[in-house]
C-alpha cells in the first residue's frame, strides 16, 4: 500500500472507527468559554430554557459530527470493540453532565438529567435527519416545555 | 438485469427504500390486540408506566426494524425523496399517538405525549446500540420516572 494511505496512521478499521469517533465526540464537547457561561446567570428553570436552547442549537449546527456518531453507533452493533469504546465515552458524558448539574446550584436531581439528555437526543435527531417533523419553532417549544415540566421550579 | 431481481419491483432505489420503510414501519406499529389491551385497565400513570414499557420492549424486540428505520433516516439526509416519505410517516404517527392519548382518558396533554415520543425514542437507541450505558433495570427506571414526572397525577 502508498505511504500516506490510512494503514500508516491505524492499525485496523476498529481503530480508525474508534479514533474518528473520539475526535468527533471532542468537537461536539462545549469550550470552556461555553462552560463558563454557563455557571452564570440565575439559577432557574428559565436559564436553563436558554442553555438546553443553547446545546441543541450548537449540537444540530455541527449535523455531520451528530449525523457520523450515530452512524458509528449503528456500526457498534457490529463491532464489540467500537461498542465498548463508545459505551465508556457515552456513560462518562452521562455522569459528567449528571455530575455538573448537581454541582451547577441548578434545581433538579439526576434523574432529571437524564430524562433531559433522552428527550433532546431525540429531538436533535428529528431536526437533523427528518427537520420538518417538528418546525424550529415547535422545537423550541418542546425545550422549553421538557425543562417547564422535567425541573422543580425553584 | 435478470428476471427476479429488484428491478423488477421497484422503479429506482428511492422506491425501494421508501418500500421497505414502509413495511418495517407497519411492523413496528402495535397489533390490534395490543391497541386494545392498552385501553383496558385503569386511567392513571401506573397504567401507563406498563404500557410504556410494554412498547419500549416491543419496539427494542424488532432491533433489526428499528435499527433498520435509523439507517433509512440517515439515508434520508441525502434523498429527498425518500425525506418527504418519512417525514409524512413520523409525523402522522405522532399525530395518531397525540390524537389516541386524548382520546384514552389517560391524563395529560399532546406536550407531554411528545415529550414522552422523544424520551422513549432515545432509550431505545441507547438500548439497541449501546446497551451497557443504561442497564435493563435502570432503563425500566427511566421509563417509569418520565411518566411519574411528566403525567399529572389523576
Amino acid at each position: 500500500m502508498p505511504t500516506g494511505t490510512a494503514s500508516n496512521y491505524f492499525a485496523n478499521r476498529d481503530d480508525l472507527l474508534t479514533q474518528a469517533g473520539g475526535r468527533i465526540y471532542e468537537r461536539l464537547q462545549p469550550d470552556e468559554a461555553t462552560m463558563e457561561l454557563s455557571l452564570k446567570g440565575p439559577r432557574d428553570q428559565g436559564r436553563t430554557v436558554e442553555l438546553m436552547r443553547e446545546l441543541v442549537a450548537r449540537i444540530t449546527a455541527y449535523d455531520i459530527g451528530y449525523l457520523a456518531l450515530l452512524e458509528l453507533r449503528l456500526e457498534a452493533t457490529r463491532r464489540a470493540a467500537l461498542r465498548a469504546v463508545l459505551t465508556e465515552r457515552i456513560r462518562a458524558d452521562v455522569e459528567a453532565n449528571v455530575r455538573y448539574h448537581l454541582e451547577s446550584g441548578l434545581p433538579g436531581d439526576a434523574t432529571m438529567v437524564k430524562l433531559l439528555y433522552l428527550a433532546m437526543n431525540w429531538l436533535i435527531v428529528e431536526r437533523l435527519t427528518l427537520p420538518d417533523v417538528f418546525s424550529p419553532e415547535e422545537s423550541e417549544e418542546l425545550v422549553t416545555r421538557a425543562v417547564e415540566r422535567l425541573m422543580p421550579s425553584s
